[in-house]
Protein backbone atom coordinates (compact mmCIF):
# COMPACT_ATOMS: atom_id res chain seq x y z
CA UNK A 1 0.00 0.00 0.00
CA UNK A 2 2.23 2.74 -1.66
CA UNK A 3 1.15 6.33 -0.41
CA UNK A 4 1.96 7.15 -4.25
CA UNK A 5 -0.56 4.88 -5.47
CA UNK A 6 -3.32 6.50 -3.64
CA UNK A 7 -2.64 9.94 -4.44
CA UNK A 8 -5.40 11.86 -6.05
CA UNK A 9 -5.04 11.79 -10.04
CA UNK A 10 -4.40 15.81 -8.87
CA UNK A 11 -1.92 15.36 -7.11
CA UNK A 12 -0.11 12.52 -8.86
CA UNK A 13 -0.44 14.97 -11.64
CA UNK A 14 2.66 16.94 -9.98
CA UNK A 15 5.02 14.24 -10.08
CA UNK A 16 4.86 13.60 -13.84
CA UNK A 17 6.52 17.13 -14.44
CA UNK A 18 10.45 15.41 -13.97
CA UNK A 19 11.90 19.02 -12.93
CA UNK A 20 9.61 19.73 -10.41
CA UNK A 21 10.20 16.02 -8.55
CA UNK A 22 13.23 15.41 -7.09
CA UNK A 23 12.59 11.43 -8.47
CA UNK A 24 10.34 10.31 -10.96
CA UNK A 25 7.09 8.43 -10.67
CA UNK A 26 6.88 4.73 -11.42
CA UNK A 27 3.82 4.23 -13.60
CA UNK A 28 2.56 0.93 -14.20
CA UNK A 29 0.48 1.70 -17.45
CA UNK A 30 -2.53 -0.84 -17.68
CA UNK A 31 -2.79 -1.21 -21.72
CA UNK A 32 -6.51 -2.73 -21.69
CA UNK A 33 -7.06 -5.86 -24.06
CA UNK A 34 -5.45 -4.98 -27.19
CA UNK A 35 -8.06 -2.35 -28.90
CA UNK A 36 -6.48 1.09 -28.51
CA UNK A 37 -9.91 2.64 -27.86
CA UNK A 38 -10.31 0.76 -24.77
CA UNK A 39 -7.53 2.78 -23.23
CA UNK A 40 -8.06 4.77 -20.53
CA UNK A 41 -8.42 8.94 -20.28
CA UNK A 42 -5.51 8.30 -17.34
CA UNK A 43 -3.39 5.98 -19.51
CA UNK A 44 -3.07 8.01 -22.47
CA UNK A 45 -1.85 11.21 -20.25
CA UNK A 46 0.92 8.92 -18.91
CA UNK A 47 1.79 7.35 -22.14
CA UNK A 48 1.81 11.21 -23.70
CA UNK A 49 4.09 12.65 -21.22
CA UNK A 50 6.50 9.97 -19.50
CA UNK A 51 9.82 10.37 -20.58
CA UNK A 52 10.69 6.81 -20.27
CA UNK A 53 8.05 4.03 -21.87
CA UNK A 54 8.88 0.88 -20.81
CA UNK A 55 7.82 -2.60 -22.40
CA UNK A 56 8.77 -6.22 -22.11
CA UNK A 57 9.43 -8.10 -25.23
CA UNK A 58 10.33 -11.40 -26.74
CA UNK A 59 13.84 -11.49 -28.15
CA UNK A 60 13.31 -9.94 -32.06
CA UNK A 61 9.80 -9.45 -31.69
CA UNK A 62 7.97 -6.29 -30.21
CA UNK A 63 5.65 -6.72 -27.18
CA UNK A 64 2.44 -6.70 -27.26
CA UNK A 65 1.63 -3.96 -25.34
CA UNK A 66 3.61 -1.46 -27.40
CA UNK A 67 1.59 -3.21 -30.22
CA UNK A 68 -1.33 -1.55 -28.92
CA UNK A 69 0.20 1.81 -28.25
CA UNK A 70 1.23 2.43 -31.93
CA UNK A 71 -2.61 3.43 -32.58
CA UNK A 72 -1.39 6.36 -30.18
CA UNK A 73 1.90 6.65 -30.04
CA UNK A 74 4.55 7.62 -32.58
CA UNK A 75 7.65 5.70 -32.88
CA UNK A 76 9.86 7.81 -30.36
CA UNK A 77 13.31 6.33 -29.97
CA UNK A 78 14.24 8.77 -27.12
CA UNK A 79 11.77 7.81 -24.95
CA UNK A 80 11.67 3.85 -25.98
CA UNK A 81 12.77 1.71 -23.68
CA UNK A 82 12.45 -1.88 -24.15
CA UNK A 83 13.12 -5.08 -21.83
CA UNK A 84 13.43 -8.64 -23.45
CA UNK A 85 12.70 -11.26 -21.28
CA UNK A 86 16.21 -13.91 -21.37
CA UNK A 87 13.94 -16.96 -22.36
CA UNK A 88 10.68 -17.65 -24.01
CA UNK A 89 9.29 -21.21 -23.67
CA UNK A 90 12.45 -22.89 -23.34
CA UNK A 91 12.07 -23.92 -19.82
CA UNK A 92 9.16 -24.80 -17.28
CA UNK A 93 8.49 -21.09 -15.48
CA UNK A 94 9.03 -23.25 -12.35
CA UNK A 95 12.73 -24.79 -13.83
CA UNK A 96 15.47 -23.84 -11.09
CA UNK A 97 17.52 -21.95 -14.06
CA UNK A 98 14.50 -19.93 -15.12
CA UNK A 99 13.69 -18.95 -12.16
CA UNK A 100 17.27 -17.92 -11.40
CA UNK A 101 17.53 -15.79 -14.59
CA UNK A 102 14.51 -14.11 -14.37
CA UNK A 103 15.26 -12.82 -11.14
CA UNK A 104 18.51 -11.66 -12.46
CA UNK A 105 16.55 -9.99 -15.49
CA UNK A 106 14.32 -8.59 -13.20
CA UNK A 107 16.73 -6.73 -10.99
CA UNK A 108 18.92 -5.73 -13.40
CA UNK A 109 16.07 -3.91 -14.98
CA UNK A 110 15.14 -2.38 -11.77
CA UNK A 111 18.17 -1.06 -11.54
CA UNK A 112 18.47 0.15 -14.52
CA UNK A 113 15.08 2.16 -14.13
CA UNK A 114 15.95 3.45 -10.82
CA UNK A 115 19.23 5.55 -12.23
CA UNK A 116 15.73 7.14 -14.40
CA UNK A 117 13.83 7.29 -11.51
CA UNK A 118 16.20 8.60 -9.28
CA UNK A 119 17.13 11.24 -11.94
CA UNK A 120 13.71 12.68 -11.64
CA UNK A 121 12.89 10.90 -15.15
CA UNK A 122 8.85 9.35 -14.95
CA UNK A 123 8.85 5.43 -16.29
CA UNK A 124 6.01 4.32 -17.80
CA UNK A 125 6.08 0.55 -17.92
CA UNK A 126 3.15 -0.31 -20.39
CA UNK A 127 1.22 -3.51 -19.53
CA UNK A 128 -1.06 -5.63 -21.08
CA UNK A 129 -4.34 -5.50 -19.47
CA UNK A 130 -4.75 -4.14 -15.88
CA UNK A 131 -1.05 -3.73 -14.13
CA UNK A 132 -1.76 -5.94 -10.79
CA UNK A 133 -3.31 -8.63 -12.40
CA UNK A 134 -0.81 -11.19 -14.16
CA UNK A 135 2.06 -10.34 -15.78
CA UNK A 136 5.16 -9.45 -15.56
CA UNK A 137 5.32 -5.26 -14.14
CA UNK A 138 4.38 -6.50 -10.35
CA UNK A 139 8.02 -7.72 -10.49
CA UNK A 140 9.31 -4.53 -10.94
CA UNK A 141 6.71 -2.85 -8.98
CA UNK A 142 7.67 -4.89 -5.87
CA UNK A 143 11.80 -4.30 -6.65
CA UNK A 144 11.10 0.03 -7.12
CA UNK A 145 8.01 0.59 -4.50
CA UNK A 146 9.66 1.19 -1.68
CA UNK A 147 11.79 4.00 -3.09
CA UNK A 148 10.15 5.55 -5.45
CA UNK A 149 6.28 7.00 -5.64
CA UNK A 150 3.99 4.86 -7.74
CA UNK A 151 1.36 5.24 -9.42
CA UNK A 152 -0.55 2.01 -11.11
CA UNK A 153 -3.40 3.22 -13.74
CA UNK A 154 -5.65 0.20 -13.64
CA UNK A 155 -6.90 -1.21 -16.98
CA UNK A 156 -9.64 -2.96 -18.94
CA UNK A 157 -8.29 -6.82 -18.64
CA UNK A 158 -7.89 -9.18 -21.52
CA UNK A 159 -10.79 -11.63 -20.22
CA UNK A 160 -13.25 -7.94 -20.64
CA UNK A 161 -11.86 -7.89 -23.69
CA UNK A 162 -13.07 -11.59 -24.90
CA UNK A 163 -16.45 -11.81 -23.01
CA UNK A 164 -17.37 -8.46 -24.56
CA UNK A 165 -16.22 -9.62 -28.17
CA UNK A 166 -17.82 -12.99 -27.58
CA UNK A 167 -20.76 -11.09 -26.74
CA UNK A 168 -22.14 -13.05 -23.79
CA UNK A 169 -21.92 -11.44 -19.93
CA UNK A 170 -19.56 -13.98 -17.78
CA UNK A 171 -21.46 -13.78 -14.42
CA UNK A 172 -24.93 -12.93 -13.58
CA UNK A 173 -26.51 -12.41 -10.04
CA UNK A 174 -25.02 -14.03 -7.36
CA UNK A 175 -22.48 -15.78 -10.16
CA UNK A 176 -18.97 -17.16 -8.49
CA UNK A 177 -16.14 -16.78 -11.46
CA UNK A 178 -13.07 -18.56 -10.75
CA UNK A 179 -10.27 -18.02 -12.60
CA UNK A 180 -7.90 -20.51 -13.67
CA UNK A 181 -4.48 -20.78 -15.58
CA UNK A 182 -4.79 -23.84 -18.15
CA UNK A 183 -1.73 -24.89 -16.37
CA UNK A 184 -3.20 -26.51 -13.38
CA UNK A 185 -3.63 -30.47 -13.09
CA UNK A 186 -6.25 -31.95 -14.93
CA UNK A 187 -8.14 -32.96 -11.48
CA UNK A 188 -7.31 -29.75 -10.34
CA UNK A 189 -8.96 -28.16 -12.77
CA UNK A 190 -12.20 -30.29 -13.00
CA UNK A 191 -12.59 -30.03 -9.48
CA UNK A 192 -12.62 -25.69 -9.42
CA UNK A 193 -14.80 -26.06 -12.61
CA UNK A 194 -17.65 -27.82 -10.36
CA UNK A 195 -17.35 -25.50 -8.02
CA UNK A 196 -17.84 -22.42 -9.79
CA UNK A 197 -20.66 -20.94 -11.46
CA UNK A 198 -18.39 -19.00 -14.23
CA UNK A 199 -14.97 -19.62 -15.72
CA UNK A 200 -11.85 -17.78 -17.21
CA UNK A 201 -9.23 -20.08 -18.48
CA UNK A 202 -5.97 -18.31 -19.03
CA UNK A 203 -2.48 -19.30 -20.70
CA UNK A 204 -3.89 -21.85 -22.80
CA UNK A 205 -1.36 -22.48 -25.09
CA UNK A 206 -0.33 -26.92 -25.13
CA UNK A 207 -2.73 -26.96 -22.37
CA UNK A 208 -6.02 -26.88 -24.48
CA UNK A 209 -6.50 -30.63 -24.88
CA UNK A 210 -6.68 -30.66 -21.09
CA UNK A 211 -8.95 -28.00 -20.60
CA UNK A 212 -11.72 -29.57 -22.84
CA UNK A 213 -10.87 -32.93 -20.93
CA UNK A 214 -11.60 -31.22 -18.01
CA UNK A 215 -14.54 -29.34 -18.98
CA UNK A 216 -16.47 -32.13 -20.71
CA UNK A 217 -15.73 -34.25 -17.12
CA UNK A 218 -16.87 -31.31 -15.42
CA UNK A 219 -20.43 -31.39 -17.51
CA UNK A 220 -19.97 -28.00 -18.86
CA UNK A 221 -17.97 -27.86 -22.33
CA UNK A 222 -21.44 -27.47 -24.19
CA UNK A 223 -21.29 -23.58 -22.71
CA UNK A 224 -17.88 -23.47 -23.04
CA UNK A 225 -16.53 -20.33 -25.92
CA UNK A 226 -13.04 -19.85 -27.08
CA UNK A 227 -11.84 -16.76 -27.81
CA UNK A 228 -8.37 -15.95 -29.60
CA UNK A 229 -6.34 -12.67 -29.78
CA UNK A 230 -10.00 -11.05 -28.35
CA UNK A 231 -10.58 -7.00 -29.43
CA UNK A 232 -7.06 -7.41 -31.96
CA UNK A 233 -6.59 -7.84 -35.81
CA UNK A 234 -7.44 -11.18 -36.46
CA UNK A 235 -10.01 -12.18 -33.49
CA UNK A 236 -11.59 -15.23 -33.27
CA UNK A 237 -14.60 -16.53 -31.66
CA UNK A 238 -16.25 -19.96 -31.82
CA UNK A 239 -18.06 -22.39 -29.51
CA UNK A 240 -15.17 -24.59 -28.00
CA UNK A 241 -16.22 -27.95 -28.79
CA UNK A 242 -15.69 -26.34 -32.67
CA UNK A 243 -12.90 -25.53 -32.27
CA UNK A 244 -9.78 -27.90 -32.98
CA UNK A 245 -7.18 -28.99 -30.47
CA UNK A 246 -4.20 -27.44 -32.80
CA UNK A 247 -3.28 -24.22 -31.75
CA UNK A 248 -3.83 -21.61 -28.77
CA UNK A 249 -1.70 -19.06 -29.07
CA UNK A 250 -1.06 -16.71 -26.44
CA UNK A 251 -3.40 -14.30 -26.75
CA UNK A 252 -6.59 -16.70 -26.10
CA UNK A 253 -8.88 -17.95 -23.75
CA UNK A 254 -11.60 -20.63 -22.76
CA UNK A 255 -15.11 -18.52 -21.78
CA UNK A 256 -17.39 -20.19 -19.08
CA UNK A 257 -20.58 -18.08 -18.81
CA UNK A 258 -22.77 -18.15 -16.07
CA UNK A 259 -26.48 -18.44 -16.09
CA UNK A 260 -27.29 -16.76 -12.26
CA UNK A 261 -30.52 -15.15 -11.63
CA UNK A 262 -31.83 -13.36 -15.08
CA UNK A 263 -35.28 -11.20 -13.76
CA UNK B 1 -22.67 -13.30 -29.53
CA UNK B 2 -24.23 -10.42 -31.51
CA UNK B 3 -23.11 -9.27 -34.94
CA UNK B 4 -23.08 -5.61 -33.65
CA UNK B 5 -21.17 -6.21 -30.84
CA UNK B 6 -18.23 -8.27 -33.01
CA UNK B 7 -18.28 -4.95 -35.34
CA UNK B 8 -14.85 -3.02 -35.37
CA UNK B 9 -14.88 0.70 -34.13
CA UNK B 10 -14.72 1.99 -37.66
CA UNK B 11 -17.72 0.05 -38.42
CA UNK B 12 -19.91 0.34 -35.44
CA UNK B 13 -19.02 4.61 -35.69
CA UNK B 14 -21.25 4.77 -38.69
CA UNK B 15 -24.52 3.60 -36.50
CA UNK B 16 -23.26 6.37 -33.84
CA UNK B 17 -25.27 8.93 -36.85
CA UNK B 18 -28.23 8.69 -36.29
CA UNK B 19 -29.52 9.67 -39.21
CA UNK B 20 -27.39 7.58 -41.55
CA UNK B 21 -28.90 4.49 -39.64
CA UNK B 22 -32.34 2.92 -39.59
CA UNK B 23 -32.46 1.83 -36.13
CA UNK B 24 -30.30 2.96 -33.59
CA UNK B 25 -27.18 1.22 -31.44
CA UNK B 26 -28.04 0.05 -28.03
CA UNK B 27 -24.48 0.62 -26.14
CA UNK B 28 -23.36 -0.83 -23.05
CA UNK B 29 -21.05 1.74 -21.51
CA UNK B 30 -18.44 0.94 -19.07
CA UNK B 31 -17.91 3.47 -16.74
CA UNK B 32 -15.39 2.17 -14.52
CA UNK B 33 -14.44 1.79 -11.14
CA UNK B 34 -15.67 5.47 -10.07
CA UNK B 35 -12.60 7.65 -10.84
CA UNK B 36 -13.27 9.67 -14.47
CA UNK B 37 -10.08 9.27 -15.80
CA UNK B 38 -10.13 5.60 -15.87
CA UNK B 39 -12.92 6.06 -18.66
CA UNK B 40 -11.61 4.58 -22.03
CA UNK B 41 -11.81 6.47 -24.72
CA UNK B 42 -14.54 4.77 -26.54
CA UNK B 43 -16.78 5.36 -23.53
CA UNK B 44 -15.74 8.77 -23.80
CA UNK B 45 -16.90 8.93 -27.27
CA UNK B 46 -19.83 7.24 -26.84
CA UNK B 47 -21.14 9.55 -23.75
CA UNK B 48 -20.25 12.47 -26.26
CA UNK B 49 -22.68 12.01 -28.77
CA UNK B 50 -25.24 8.98 -27.82
CA UNK B 51 -28.88 11.08 -28.09
CA UNK B 52 -30.16 9.04 -25.49
CA UNK B 53 -28.46 8.07 -22.10
CA UNK B 54 -29.68 5.74 -19.58
CA UNK B 55 -28.77 5.44 -16.11
CA UNK B 56 -30.35 3.28 -13.06
CA UNK B 57 -31.14 4.63 -9.87
CA UNK B 58 -32.59 3.87 -6.75
CA UNK B 59 -35.90 6.18 -6.26
CA UNK B 60 -34.98 9.55 -4.78
CA UNK B 61 -31.41 9.22 -5.66
CA UNK B 62 -28.58 10.19 -8.33
CA UNK B 63 -27.61 6.66 -10.03
CA UNK B 64 -23.10 5.60 -9.22
CA UNK B 65 -22.89 5.16 -12.89
CA UNK B 66 -24.87 8.53 -13.71
CA UNK B 67 -22.50 10.34 -10.86
CA UNK B 68 -19.07 8.70 -12.71
CA UNK B 69 -19.88 10.97 -15.68
CA UNK B 70 -20.61 14.01 -13.89
CA UNK B 71 -16.87 15.09 -14.69
CA UNK B 72 -17.18 14.76 -17.96
CA UNK B 73 -20.90 15.25 -18.78
CA UNK B 74 -22.79 18.71 -19.10
CA UNK B 75 -26.40 18.47 -17.70
CA UNK B 76 -28.02 17.31 -20.49
CA UNK B 77 -31.69 17.08 -19.60
CA UNK B 78 -32.64 16.33 -23.49
CA UNK B 79 -30.49 13.30 -23.51
CA UNK B 80 -30.94 12.33 -19.71
CA UNK B 81 -33.85 8.83 -18.96
CA UNK B 82 -33.03 7.69 -15.93
CA UNK B 83 -34.41 4.32 -15.12
CA UNK B 84 -35.80 4.18 -10.94
CA UNK B 85 -35.81 0.43 -9.94
CA UNK B 86 -38.80 -0.73 -7.90
CA UNK B 87 -37.22 -1.46 -4.81
CA UNK B 88 -34.24 -1.28 -3.32
CA UNK B 89 -33.55 -3.81 -0.40
CA UNK B 90 -37.20 -3.57 1.11
CA UNK B 91 -37.21 -7.59 -0.58
CA UNK B 92 -34.54 -10.51 -0.79
CA UNK B 93 -33.41 -10.92 -4.39
CA UNK B 94 -34.60 -14.37 -4.59
CA UNK B 95 -38.51 -13.33 -3.04
CA UNK B 96 -40.71 -14.14 -5.89
CA UNK B 97 -42.29 -10.47 -5.51
CA UNK B 98 -38.88 -8.82 -6.17
CA UNK B 99 -38.04 -11.08 -9.08
CA UNK B 100 -41.79 -10.59 -10.44
CA UNK B 101 -41.08 -6.67 -10.11
CA UNK B 102 -37.79 -6.56 -11.84
CA UNK B 103 -38.93 -8.57 -14.38
CA UNK B 104 -41.74 -6.24 -15.20
CA UNK B 105 -39.53 -3.02 -14.58
CA UNK B 106 -37.05 -4.70 -17.17
CA UNK B 107 -39.56 -5.56 -19.59
CA UNK B 108 -41.01 -1.81 -19.67
CA UNK B 109 -37.81 -0.51 -19.50
CA UNK B 110 -36.84 -2.32 -22.23
CA UNK B 111 -39.70 -1.26 -24.19
CA UNK B 112 -39.30 2.25 -23.34
CA UNK B 113 -35.77 2.01 -24.70
CA UNK B 114 -37.11 -0.06 -28.36
CA UNK B 115 -39.08 2.89 -29.14
CA UNK B 116 -36.15 5.11 -28.94
CA UNK B 117 -34.20 2.38 -31.38
CA UNK B 118 -36.69 2.11 -33.97
CA UNK B 119 -36.60 5.64 -34.40
CA UNK B 120 -33.10 5.45 -35.25
CA UNK B 121 -31.67 6.92 -32.05
CA UNK B 122 -28.43 5.24 -30.55
CA UNK B 123 -29.07 4.37 -26.43
CA UNK B 124 -25.79 4.20 -24.31
CA UNK B 125 -26.78 2.76 -20.90
CA UNK B 126 -24.05 4.00 -18.09
CA UNK B 127 -23.13 0.83 -16.54
CA UNK B 128 -21.13 0.81 -13.55
CA UNK B 129 -17.25 -1.25 -13.94
CA UNK B 130 -17.67 -3.26 -16.96
CA UNK B 131 -21.33 -3.90 -18.72
CA UNK B 132 -20.74 -7.80 -18.71
CA UNK B 133 -19.50 -8.32 -15.39
CA UNK B 134 -22.60 -8.39 -13.05
CA UNK B 135 -24.73 -5.74 -13.07
CA UNK B 136 -27.78 -4.42 -14.46
CA UNK B 137 -27.14 -3.95 -17.93
CA UNK B 138 -27.29 -7.65 -19.11
CA UNK B 139 -30.91 -7.76 -18.30
CA UNK B 140 -31.97 -4.77 -21.00
CA UNK B 141 -29.63 -6.32 -23.30
CA UNK B 142 -30.78 -10.30 -22.92
CA UNK B 143 -34.26 -8.18 -23.92
CA UNK B 144 -32.59 -6.22 -26.52
CA UNK B 145 -30.11 -8.07 -28.29
CA UNK B 146 -32.07 -9.99 -31.32
CA UNK B 147 -33.81 -6.68 -32.34
CA UNK B 148 -31.05 -3.92 -32.60
CA UNK B 149 -27.37 -3.57 -33.10
CA UNK B 150 -25.43 -3.74 -30.07
CA UNK B 151 -21.75 -2.08 -28.82
CA UNK B 152 -20.78 -3.34 -25.15
CA UNK B 153 -17.55 -0.92 -24.27
CA UNK B 154 -15.72 -2.58 -21.86
CA UNK B 155 -14.23 -1.15 -18.68
CA UNK B 156 -11.99 -1.38 -15.63
CA UNK B 157 -13.85 -3.48 -13.08
CA UNK B 158 -14.75 -2.31 -9.71
CA UNK B 159 -12.22 -4.82 -8.41
CA UNK B 160 -9.40 -3.37 -10.56
CA UNK B 161 -10.33 -0.23 -9.06
CA UNK B 162 -10.24 -1.51 -5.48
CA UNK B 163 -6.75 -3.36 -6.02
CA UNK B 164 -4.79 -0.79 -7.60
CA UNK B 165 -6.25 2.00 -4.70
CA UNK B 166 -4.93 -1.05 -1.90
CA UNK B 167 -1.85 -1.28 -3.83
CA UNK B 168 -1.46 -5.19 -4.25
CA UNK B 169 -0.91 -7.28 -7.35
CA UNK B 170 -4.30 -9.06 -7.13
CA UNK B 171 -2.51 -12.09 -8.78
CA UNK B 172 1.00 -13.33 -9.79
CA UNK B 173 2.19 -16.77 -11.64
CA UNK B 174 -0.23 -19.23 -11.72
CA UNK B 175 -2.55 -17.94 -9.18
CA UNK B 176 -6.06 -18.95 -9.41
CA UNK B 177 -8.37 -15.99 -8.47
CA UNK B 178 -12.33 -16.30 -7.19
CA UNK B 179 -14.70 -13.96 -7.32
CA UNK B 180 -17.38 -14.36 -4.12
CA UNK B 181 -20.78 -12.58 -4.12
CA UNK B 182 -20.53 -12.34 0.11
CA UNK B 183 -24.32 -13.54 -0.23
CA UNK B 184 -23.06 -17.19 -0.10
CA UNK B 185 -23.69 -19.52 2.81
CA UNK B 186 -20.69 -19.66 5.33
CA UNK B 187 -19.42 -22.61 4.45
CA UNK B 188 -19.71 -22.31 0.73
CA UNK B 189 -17.60 -19.46 1.43
CA UNK B 190 -14.86 -21.36 3.63
CA UNK B 191 -14.90 -23.96 0.76
CA UNK B 192 -14.44 -21.59 -2.22
CA UNK B 193 -11.22 -20.01 -0.08
CA UNK B 194 -9.46 -22.82 0.37
CA UNK B 195 -9.87 -23.83 -2.96
CA UNK B 196 -7.98 -20.65 -4.19
CA UNK B 197 -5.42 -18.44 -4.10
CA UNK B 198 -6.23 -15.35 -4.08
CA UNK B 199 -10.24 -13.61 -3.70
CA UNK B 200 -12.89 -10.99 -4.46
CA UNK B 201 -15.57 -11.00 -1.94
CA UNK B 202 -18.19 -8.63 -3.61
CA UNK B 203 -22.11 -7.66 -2.02
CA UNK B 204 -20.58 -7.44 1.41
CA UNK B 205 -23.63 -5.11 2.58
CA UNK B 206 -24.44 -6.73 5.66
CA UNK B 207 -22.61 -10.30 5.25
CA UNK B 208 -19.47 -8.54 6.79
CA UNK B 209 -18.99 -10.30 9.74
CA UNK B 210 -20.18 -13.99 7.94
CA UNK B 211 -16.90 -13.04 5.50
CA UNK B 212 -14.87 -12.19 7.97
CA UNK B 213 -15.76 -15.55 10.19
CA UNK B 214 -15.19 -16.97 6.53
CA UNK B 215 -11.75 -15.66 5.97
CA UNK B 216 -10.81 -16.58 9.61
CA UNK B 217 -11.56 -20.60 9.10
CA UNK B 218 -10.24 -20.60 5.73
CA UNK B 219 -7.00 -19.20 8.08
CA UNK B 220 -6.47 -16.33 5.27
CA UNK B 221 -7.80 -13.36 7.48
CA UNK B 222 -4.60 -11.95 8.26
CA UNK B 223 -4.30 -11.08 4.56
CA UNK B 224 -7.59 -9.46 4.04
CA UNK B 225 -7.78 -6.10 2.90
CA UNK B 226 -11.05 -4.77 3.29
CA UNK B 227 -11.54 -1.55 0.22
CA UNK B 228 -14.13 0.96 0.41
CA UNK B 229 -14.83 3.70 -2.10
CA UNK B 230 -12.05 2.66 -4.51
CA UNK B 231 -10.84 5.41 -6.53
CA UNK B 232 -13.94 7.61 -5.81
CA UNK B 233 -14.25 10.33 -3.14
CA UNK B 234 -14.39 9.07 0.33
CA UNK B 235 -11.83 6.10 -0.16
CA UNK B 236 -10.78 3.92 2.58
CA UNK B 237 -8.42 0.95 2.51
CA UNK B 238 -7.36 -0.86 5.74
CA UNK B 239 -6.96 -4.53 6.66
CA UNK B 240 -10.00 -6.72 7.48
CA UNK B 241 -8.97 -7.40 10.47
CA UNK B 242 -8.56 -3.71 11.92
CA UNK B 243 -12.22 -2.90 10.12
CA UNK B 244 -15.11 -3.07 12.45
CA UNK B 245 -18.49 -5.03 12.29
CA UNK B 246 -20.46 -2.14 11.62
CA UNK B 247 -21.17 -1.05 8.03
CA UNK B 248 -19.60 -2.18 4.57
CA UNK B 249 -21.77 0.60 1.75
CA UNK B 250 -22.34 -0.99 -1.49
CA UNK B 251 -18.71 0.36 -3.06
CA UNK B 252 -16.92 -1.82 -0.50
CA UNK B 253 -15.40 -5.00 -1.24
CA UNK B 254 -12.60 -7.39 0.32
CA UNK B 255 -9.74 -8.37 -1.27
CA UNK B 256 -8.07 -11.30 -0.42
CA UNK B 257 -4.27 -11.05 -2.79
CA UNK B 258 -2.25 -13.57 -4.29
CA UNK B 259 0.98 -15.23 -3.05
CA UNK B 260 2.01 -17.27 -6.49
CA UNK B 261 5.52 -16.84 -8.38
CA UNK B 262 7.23 -13.94 -7.98
CA UNK B 263 11.40 -14.73 -9.42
Amino acid sequence: MESGERLPPEVAEQTEVPRAATTGTLFGVGMGPGEPDYLTMRAMRVLERAPVLVHFCKKGRRGNARTIADAVLAAEPGREYPLVYPYTTELHPEHPDYVAALAAFYDDASARLADHLGAGRDVAILSEGDPFFYGSFMHLWRRLKDRFPVEVVPGVTGMSGCWTRAGTPITWGDDVLTVLPATLPHAALVERLRATDAAVLMKLGRHLPKVRAALAEAGVLERAVYVERGTMAGERVIALKDKPDDVAPYFSMVLLPGEGRRP
